[in-house]
């Protein structure tokens, strides 16, 4: 999608360990018109599937998946990331690493809210190396719920999850797809 | 809001120790379409103020925030709360406590991101004791930025935060108001 990958060169900033930060309109500051913008363009890219809900994980997840969850006029549900050993029954889980937070969590999602006979949606803003993403698939197996679609705003492919998930037959559509990132330059698939 | 007020009666689940739970529809699954009617309420009730950005706190004042700033076409910064003590010099921060979760965090805001001669419109989904709210207050007068207004989703003035604020000239508005909660009953103002 040209305009955000215009809007990556232009406002994401590199740091020294050549990651690229995307605060001023994704992860601290939201974009809403850009949003609504990408919002759009996954609604096309979906649009001959059947969705009754949209999956993200808290935090950065929450906005586009309102924004795509409004124009389907659909629920949707966020996992919660927790450290919290003592998970009640009433929830699905899955362990996840943050390799941005050197963190090890627990993502949950109530068994109310998710459901055997649910098409499901997933959105996230990066996917990397796939953690939370792996995550959510198998809190979505767990439920018996179908995965139509996996929606990404910006993907890094020189990590391994895209790949990995694609073989294993999941339809993943990233808005950017990061070739390489390098001191001052970012290049795009 | 009436809306909201009944959809609390229906699905709002009230646990032994007199909490409200609204997971169903605010704070794990999120109706986007109830989401969309408060959002045009919001707009209503701050139609005469000049606001250019909305502020909220993460998790659950994301989707508010979204679902308002998207219809005012602007930009919205979400606060991050973090644990760490190491700030940067480039934040204002402000340290809140949680009494859901029994912790004391910093609240964030990037100096890029909030500044003198913003006018700004803070969102949330609860306001109880007011510690949030009182962080987010913080830091818009560390930024030197104007407060033009405060909306909130479900405020429970049994407890003091919005009573205090009030006094303090501060203009917020709730969606509902919730005046006493006991086993199976919620009394609304």
């Amino acid at each position: 999608m040209k305009i955000l990958e215009d809007r990556i060169k232009s406002d994401g900033i590199v740091t020294d360990h050549d990651i690229l930060k995307v605060d001023s309109f994704i992860n601290h500051q939201i974009d809403s018109v850009l949003y609504d913008q990408m919002a759009d363009e996954f609604i096309k890219i979906f649009k001959d599937k059947k969705i009754t809900k949209v999956l993200t994980i808290e935090t950065s997840g929450i906005a586009i998946a309102y924004a795509v969850a409004h124009k389907l006029n659909l629920p949707f549900v966020f996992a919660k990331k927790t450290e919290s050993i003592n998970l009640h029954g009433d929830v699905f889980s899955s362990k996840i690493v943050s390799y941005t937070h050197f963190r090890e969590y627990d993502v949950i999602v109530s068994k109310k809210f998710l459901q055997a006979g649910d098409h499901v949606l997933i959105l996230d803003d990066f996917l990397a190396n796939g953690s939370a993403l792996r995550g959510l698939l198998s809190i979505c197996a767990q439920a018996e719920a179908t995965v139509e679609g996996i929606g990404i705003l910006i993907e890094k492919t020189f990590q391994r999850g895209g790949r990995e998930l694609r073989e294993k037959g999941y339809q993943i559509e990233s808005l950017a797809k990061i070739k390489s990132i390098s001191e001052n330059k970012i290049e795009f698939n």
